[in-house]
């Protein structure tokens, strides 16, 4: 067992943090311990600089010039180039459009269509459902002869799903971070003994992008897609963003082909001609607005170190958690992430039958935690801009709300939550 | 032939134009006439004003709470129902979500799916390129020999179109307004024609949302998509919209079905279940910067009929045409748009050996139109923001650009363009 976490110790670490200068980039709301950057990443104070930019320079005064003066048109691409390090990815290689979904959509159908002779793609049951139900909607177009999904079952040591990698699988598609758990697989691993059997891998960086280093080149990954809006802080519902393996580029088939994706979309030729390398991800006209406050809100990162940031991240959940193991009163809570460094991502998920009324409570004194249904209290640590004494206030408010009884109050029952 | 149209009598116009005080709801460039808003809106007011609530209050202060507590989670459905009327359709059939391309490929797959034994996706040869991408991308997906695209070749009287309607074709797909001709198709008769075939329709209204009445329940058309960045105003790249009609609803199966088109998104459920209406083609996290500000800029259409929309829209480009006609020195202008109110949009097309080299000069010049590839000089017209002496200035200027050989100058030859 570890010492007690003190105060003053936290106030110590805030002070050590290299990180802490950070904070200063966003705005936060007064009175309040965000906790969810994981869902929605706080405002950049660039992105609301950029916005304003767009609308009453770019938009309202250039109007239809701005996509060549203010270099729209590339924007997918620049958006794209700045997300990529934060990937381990080389140049060209990631492209910034559409939604998480709507990506996933045009890789599957990549990798559906490079695996001639095998239908199964393979995913894990507590997988994100969207990744899920993409899929089945991919099998719903081409029927379940050609395109079907398969559910290992979680467990920590990962045997069903190693199990189930076999040379009948056309696509192993994962997410590097549990939505719920928390839980961080090895990409390296799991990459490595699909490629053994044949089997393409797509990785889905929503919960991991931003939030730790990922090597996707390293790890030879052939597809992965990921969010802007959660680690990256672009904004509610920012665009997406899609990375492809060099290696595949020429010959891929990409179905969602629209204009954007042409090789020379202002030909108006009447066949579709893709563009090469990454352009071919690319299907209608980009969400410029969106997009741009994505870009600015990316600058955050241009001077960060992703290794500093994975340090602060694990220091951060690991005090919390020790500061719940130190408080009586929160027993109770059964923490379902892994406490093991490699094995977990930016946030704590913590199993408890009144979760719901727990998180409402805590919302109601300023801490932003999220619930998961049916019984799960999910805390994310945003390193950029949380600080050390922010966890150790919100695990005494989060005690005082358990050992006050404050969480049975009819007030936070259950009603139906949206997020 | 008409009288010569006088300076007097655009005054005139202007003053007894019903319209006329909408102008003020958009921040318009000084010393510009902008001729371009069927390729991008002038920027409402109000989108600005939006767009820095939902920044400063909602994303920055209220965060992930804005789901709820700004109605975030119900923006598709509620610029939707604002989109509905402006298409002449009853509520609970139309969302807007995604982009035109995307949307497309939705509603094409939904038609191909109900259309067993039929292969066939009929479309004309000058149809907008990305809409036949689309259907490229989806056939290169289920294989030629379950969706094949076909192209009937563009004619005055449609003959060709109509003549290739068979009881082989499954599906129509048409867009209203061509983007180079600025041709309006007859929506009723074709659609009718269709379905006499057992031919399910698609109708993209990119050009004519917004710019003239639209009938798409009486028309009874099966699926229409659409732009939210032209006579729409929503801004550079705006979310677009989708149309299904209701007696569809039931029995359709949309592929790309991601969480937010599922019946319950926030139980996590493995199983997609689509939600029931129009919600169902709804796939990934809507982007809330850009949709909120399509929102805002759609209040501008609340006390608007759209029939005085369509009358002052005819007059001014018959007004521009006449004048035209005016000017010795433009006797080389093509025009390629029937002059016919019942055939044409909402913009005027002239064909000149040096289109592109006119444009340049017009934006030189302070007058933005369009130029589309290989010899197109495009003008939109805007009836909520362009006034009638607008349109007189634009003619005595692209005249004295002619007359005066300035569109000759080196330094308005053809670069690669992009809009």
């Amino acid at each position: 067992m570890l010492a007690d976490v003190t105060a003053a110790a936290l106030v110590l670490h805030d002070q050590q943090d290299p990180l802490a200068a950070k904070r200063d980039a966003f705005v936060l709301p007064a009175n309040t311990l965000y906790l969810d950057g994981n869902s929605l990443g706080a405002m950049p104070k660039a992105a609301a600089v950029r916005a304003q930019q767009v609308l009453a320079a770019q938009w309202a005064q250039d109007l239809i010039k701005s996509w060549n003066t203010h270099q729209w048109i590339d924007l997918p691409q620049t958006v794209g180039e700045k997300i990529a390090p934060l990937l381990g990815a080389a140049p060209g290689q990631v492209i910034c459009c559409d939604s998480t979904s709507v990506n996933l959509f045009k890789v599957l159908s990549c990798a559906m269509l490079m695996q001639t002779g095998r239908v199964k793609v393979l995913s894990q049951a507590g997988n994100f459902p969207t990744d899920l139900y993409m899929v089945q909607g991919l099998a719903s177009l081409l029927g379940e002869q050609h395109c079907q999904l398969v559910l290992a079952n979680d467990s920590i040591d990962n045997q069903a799903l190693e199990q189930a990698i076999t040379e009948e699988v056309a696509v192993l598609l994962l997410t590097q971070v549990d939505f719920r758990s928390g839980r961080l697989l090895d990409m390296q691993r799991l990459t490595q003994l699909a490629h053994a059997k044949g089997v393409l891998v797509i990785w889905d960086l929503a919960h991991s992008a931003g939030a730790l280093p990922i090597e996707l080149d390293i790890c030879q990954v052939d597809f992965a897609v990921g969010c802007g809006y959660k680690y990256l802080n672009g904004g509610p519902g920012a665009p997406a963003f899609l990375y492809a393996a060099k290696r595949h580029h020429a010959r891929l088939t990409q179905p969602l082909s629209g204009w954007m994706g042409h090789q020379a979309p202002f030909n108006f030729d009447n066949t579709y001609q893709k563009a090469p390398g990454i352009t071919q991800f690319l299907t209608g006209t980009p969400a410029i607005l969106s997009m741009s406050v994505l870009d600015a809100a990316l600058e955050v990162f241009a001077d960060v170190d992703m290794a500093t940031v994975r340090e602060k991240s694990l220091a951060l959940s690991s005090i919390f958690h020790q500061l719940v193991q130190q408080q009586g009163s929160l027993h109770a809570l059964q923490l379902l992430t892994p406490l093991e460094p490699a094995e977990r991502g930016s946030q704590l998920a913590y199993q408890h039958p009144n979760a719901y009324a727990l998180c409402q409570a805590l919302i109601k004194q300023g801490v932003i935690a999220d619930f998961r249904s049916p019984n799960i209290l999910r805390l994310g640590f945003t390193p950029l801009y949380t600080r050390y004494v922010d966890v150790g206030t919100a695990v005494a408010i989060l005690a005082n709300i358990v050992s006050s009884n404050e969480y049975l109050k009819p007030e936070y029952a259950i009603k139906q939550k949206v997020t």
